[in-house]
């Protein structure tokens, strides 16, 4: 049916592309080219980078595993553990690093006020403000000089990475160091914001760089472990560095997997689970580790605080019936406090990014400076009008007031007498984690007027909202389980004035509290719930922390979005959602294409048509057509821009004849290896700009069978747009050719003709016959339609 | 280029189909009709009836909902969670129902025979193996007799139902009766088996019957429930019940809802996980609320033991990193001994199903009674060769020998001494739950020999091998804690003498062999670590099970599958796993199709040519071609196997001209509603020997074009069969189209096209008018290529 020579066009791709012996690793995951593998990105549209991934199937990447062989294929698995092992023990020790450093700034600001004010609390005041100013100028000098990407939580950045959007800077060398320093400094000094999003981005940092061998600007890269050339196995690292980072912020290795689960990823493959597991527990030996080692007080003011373990595990042993309803209560609570955040953060962000952040670094400092003298101010400030209590007469084992200097409740601020402590100060005057502890804590009533938390929550959360968007690295979790525990807090205090029975502790409506502020403004559920169980260490709650949790995502999704998925759309990053919109149903292919008119290339191009092509339209990827000789024409497959730069540039492939090349020919040489077509992560890549051909190469010819995909997904004219976003979303496309309404049916697959024997897939050993044996296998090849063809060229491409 | 006439015919089929309005319920699930909803299944081979999830679009139920409007969208989002509300407590109190069973047939047991062998041993030993035998008499007559598919586990067919496979009368409410009585027999029986495999299968039958209104056999239904009408809700609800089975088995509900995630489902979608997470909440509180009413001594000998939380919150603190070596080797024993498990139960269920169980129920039900004396034999017997130990002179607070009757530590038995205890008969002479607390616990250094471990862990393992596999309901979990437990505290006991340190408890290793032995039988990795901390409720010992997890899977990994899988293929549930196999890198989606002869449909059959094909052969979809006047033919689309019958067993679209329908006429009358094209749950269906079509009827004619399925996925013939097998399962589709590759490309879609303004989705206030205003938003359409058509073709079929 098909002309000699174009069957010959489309069988060559066919052979080069989807018939190359390729690598399998034994884990079951990466190495799998014909499946999602071997991808490329290229520069898309909005300013940020697209990077879907499309099915390419590279030959010089396959080649270059081919003759390597099976010993690579054990190093290639080998290296992928190796690195989640990494993974683990680099974000691992980031986070040790910062919370750290981050207590002992902390303590000695602290320690220093106290001191200062026995004598002077206008001496204790200024002192305790530079020291805030100095941390905070520090954190945002470094970002707005140094690394403005590692501003912000990350969190939406990653989430667009994984999604296909890769935002440019967000997986550098120097982001990571900014985030690092910058989150020192930004939570050492006291502004209302956490480490823990941060840790994250630094996770996804670590990994990336692991990923690509290194930093390539600052020469740390190795040329031993460049192995990981597909986005595949890239974005599978960063998986890792999600899961680890969230590990590590909050000691929960199991939340950490899940978030990754439920939070980050779009293409979750339940292999890679069990990788991002290992990360996660390496993570959980590393930092517990480095506590351990840190018991010996070998680390300043670090060990009693650092790391946000708030132990309940001798809290609140049981619960009634009765007290499920002020639950209830706190879980809509949580969830218009959190829905109004996502809000009032989605407008202050939108007017900082157009018109405050537009004017340059210099207010982007002035503003960080300014938010740091005025959350000194509020939190030294509003203190010292609360007057002090008298320290409560209960035995309950906890010092009143504190010694000063030490952590703990009762703190005594500008009290008169002896036996009094400032219930405002306990919560405000300390640093987010002891602070937290302070609300969390049990058989602690009536520690707190309702005065006191609601003075509280009204300035912190002001104090969040606007502190959220300046441009220092900061997370959300913190500041909400602060809003959500104060005000949980609150509710437990009439829930025992109310029920007047002594086993309720306001300690866990506090957690509670929290878990519901979380879940209203970042709408995560189990993630969340595993997170909130990990770091109170408390399993009794968690039907209590669930019930809260779905309410309070209920009430919010009723007003807005997730925090994330808001910054996210905020800062132009598309996320594709897991459902289509309604619209779609109403629409079918052909007209989502609008009348965008389809560039095509022929098989065999003159280079100067090319480059003109190139120049003249912004697409990423050309269908390639090829002529039979009776004429007919014939879609042989997808050429990417990014190739065709790369063979622009290289040269190597420009011929002086306008026929195409036949394959067959014993001298078809290798000229391009896989480095050639992999885009170093977050970089813009080659332009047309940057190729110059001269006037000869402008004459030449170019055969591009070799180098497209000669199987793009295709999906017929008149289908719904929602089939083809399902399509779209679940494998993970960037292109999709739409087509005319087949004429006939050659034949139909069901799940029986899926269905292997297992004997013959026999693994490794299968392996080294596939993946070395190049010729052997072309030769034996039972179903090939054309052996003849097969065989030669396999052997003039890998001999 | 399309002639007007076959124009007319896509057109109709997509107007029908795609077009017509649908209703969309508000928590972003169900109703979703365009992408995986109005899901049919049918009848396919190898005696289990495929059930895959594909697309197509029943015209009358989307009408049937148009019609009812925007209350019946909140009806039914509301049903929906009314029916997790209804699983959660189902399969709670199922649980609690099996649990006070259990243990109170097990209490009279143990305190009768206690009580007599004061003075008989031989009598003692009668009564208890009489016991025994009775109660599992009473299981595997039930499993023969009334419930066949009650048999086993039913985890495997749970997975393959929501794979796609459908294992015949697995759903029914016999099947549910069974599985709850059956267990209550052979748990109770003392049979070395678990009653939480069965749990999940219990949640899954509840959960099903439930979607479909009730069990319409035993006239238990109502029409009210009867609005799932899709495979997709329906199998929302049975993974939300496998949920909740877990939750209620381990009262583990974030487990729950990982196992729910990562073990049973195939095609999961993020917002279930919402739901999912509902029910397993509804668990827990149901049977804590079940659990704390038992407090009273209501429920008999309930109260102290059931349900296993086996609590070593008050365990070992720390470990350090010394322990690791001996941790390691439990994760490779747990790996050789699960995955020798594996192997030996696959033999041996392999000669059960071809040989034993082949001689009829009669030969099930002695095999079943001879394992039960055997287990009392041993379980009664070896304990008397056991010479008994003096008690421990250190004061742990616990009681040796413990009280006759009563749970706990050294157990008196054949002892001639008052201060002794027989350390064999403390983990063999008891139920499964109890004898695992006393392997577990802490404080009891030295209470076992390892001699009476090594013995115990021998006959026990080779019990739960021979009696895996017998005719009642089995799970593997407990059997399996059971002897990984008993190795881990062998090994304990050898790295207590060996590092000679205190704060080791052996009850630790015990617990990390348990979890090892899981992990290299079932392989499963996050969701069991989640299990294991939720059943032990000690978070401290998350990173070593996630640690001897990892070696166990991966030890086990080296031989062979998990449990599940093994048994599935061996029941002949072909699961389509989650990577393609490697030997489909080397073949192209025409080479799966075979020699397959494709069978055509036109558009316009004549009645009795549709019988006869589908007499003749057995396929459950076939294409369907149009031919345009000049000539050229075009495929319509899919049509089923099912559909087709309906319309043959109604015969109301039948016609007497072999023209096609002009669907433009106002008078096209409305002839199905849903539910004659909805199969019930677990029944074959119905097939073409059952309709009955008089020879009048066999000359007529029917158009098939507004039952079509107007754009099936499609792919080229020459496309990677990897890539094809992923569009499958990622789609989850059944049916796939090859066709030939295109001549043009009409347009491309990206990422770009794809996404959409937000305030083009109204959500709710759209709904209405997409569900009952169909005749306005036909005409109303933007991009509609033939208007013209649209708003008459809905209006005669709307008013």
């Amino acid at each position: 049916m098909l002309s000699n020579h174009l069957q010959n066009g489309v069988e060559t791709a066919k052979l080069l592309w989807s018939r190359l012996p390729n690598t399998e690793d034994e884990d079951g995951e990466g190495g799998e080219t014909d499946d999602g593998d071997g991808v490329l990105r290229s520069v898309g549209f909005d300013g940020v980078e697209s990077l879907d991934y499309e099915v390419i199937e590279n030959y010089a990447y396959r080649q270059e595993q081919a003759r390597r062989g099976r010993l690579y294929v054990w190093y290639y698995v080998g290296v992928k553990w190796f690195f989640a092992l990494l993974i683990g023990i680099g974000t691992g020790l980031a986070a040790v690093l910062i919370n750290i450093s981050v207590e002992n700034f902390a303590g000695w600001k602290y320690s220093w006020t106290f001191r200062i004010i026995q004598k002077s609390y206008v001496a204790g005041f200024i002192l305790y403000t530079m020291i805030n100013l100095a941390l905070v100028f520090s954190s945002v000098y470094i970002i707005t000089q140094f690394a403005p990407a590692a501003a912000g939580s990350g969190i939406p950045e990653i989430k667009g990475y994984l999604n296909g959007i890769d935002t440019r800077g967000i997986l550098l060398f120097r982001t990571l160091v900014g985030k690092i320093f910058g989150s020192i400094g930004s939570v050492g000094g006291g502004l209302a914001l956490g480490k823990e999003g941060p840790l994250v981005h630094i996770g996804a940092c670590i990994a990336s760089l692991l990923g690509q061998g290194g930093s390539t600007k600052y020469h740390l890269s190795t040329r031993w472990l460049q192995i990981f050339k597909s986005d595949r196995d890239r974005r599978d690292l960063v998986t890792c560095g999600c899961a680890a980072g969230v590990a590590a912020a909050f000691r929960a290795p199991v939340g950490g997997v899940l978030f990754a689960l439920e939070e980050v990823t779009s293409w979750w493959r339940s292999q890679l689970m069990w990788r991002v597991f290992f990360t996660s527990a390496v993570v959980a030996v590393v930092v517990r580790t480095a506590m351990g080692w840190c018991k010996n007080e070998l680390c300043g003011h670090f060990g009693s605080g650092g790391f946000i373990i708030w132990d309940l595990s001798d809290g609140q042993e049981d619960y009634s019936f009765a007290e499920l309803l002020p639950m209830a209560i706190i879980g809509v609570i949580g969830g218009l406090l959190g829905a109004l955040f996502n809000q009032l953060t989605l407008y202050i962000t939108h007017w900082r990014r157009n018109y405050l952040h537009k004017k340059g670094n210099r207010v982007k400092i002035i503003e960080a400076c300014i938010i740091s003298v005025i959350t000194s101010v509020i939190s030294f400030g509003l203190p010292l009008f609360r007057k002090c209590s008298p320290c409560p007469d209960t035995d309950s084992g906890i010092e009143c007031p504190r010694p000063p200097g030490m952590y703990g409740n009762y703190v005594n601020f500008f009290c008169t007498k002896d036996h009094e402590y400032n219930d405002l100060a306990t919560i405000f005057f300390n640093t987010q984690d002891d602070a937290i502890r302070n609300l969390f804590s049990a058989k602690t009533i009536h520690e707190y007027s309702a005065q006191s938390l609601l003075t509280f929550l009204v300035m912190f959360y002001s104090l969040a909202v606007v502190t959220f968007g300046t441009a220092v690295p900061a997370g959300q979790f913190v500041p909400g389980i602060m809003i959500g525990s104060t005000y949980g807090r609150l509710v437990g205090m009439f829930v025992v004035r109310l029920y007047k029975k002594m086993n309720i502790e306001e300690g866990t409506y506090a957690l509670l509290g929290a878990a519901s502020f979380l879940g209203g403004s970042m709408r995560m559920t189990v993630s969340l719930c595993v997170i909130m169980v990990e770091i109170t260490n408390n399993l009794k709650l968690l039907p209590l922390i669930m019930l809260v949790l779905l309410i309070s995502k209920a009430v919010g999704d009723a007003f807005n979005e997730g925090l994330y998925e808001e910054q996210a759309r905020l800062k132009g990053i598309p996320l594709l959602e897991s459902r289509p919109k309604n619209l779609m149903r109403k629409m079918t292919a052909k007209e989502a294409c609008g009348n965008q008119k389809v560039t095509y290339f022929s098989r065999v191009m003159k280079v100067a048509d090319v480059a003109n092509m190139l120049r003249t339209n912004n697409h990423n990827g050309f269908p390639v057509l090829d002529q039979s000789r009776s004429g007919e024409t014939m879609v042989i497959g997808l050429i990417l821009r990014s190739h065709l730069l790369v063979l622009l540039q290289s040269k190597a492939d420009f011929q002086h004849s306008p026929l195409a090349v036949d394959m067959r020919s014993q001298s078809l040489p290798i000229r391009h290896s896989v480095s050639d077509f992999v885009k170093p992560v977050s970089s813009k890549g080659l332009s047309i700009n940057d190729i110059h051909l001269s006037s000869d190469d402008l004459e030449m010819y170019i055969d591009l069978a070799p180098f497209v995909n000669p199987s793009p997904y295709v999906v017929p004219e008149d289908m719904s747009l929602t089939k083809v976003y399902n399509l779209f979303r679940q494998l993970g496309l960037r292109h999709v050719f739409v087509v005319p309404r087949a004429s006939r049916v050659i034949g139909m697959i069901t799940r029986k003709d899926l269905l292997f024997e297992d004997n013959e897939d026999s693994g490794p050993v299968e392996l080294q016959s596939t993946s070395v044996r190049g010729r052997h296998r072309g030769g034996s090849r039972v179903t090939t339609r054309n052996p003849d063809i097969g065989s030669p060229l396999l052997n003039g491409l890998l001999d």
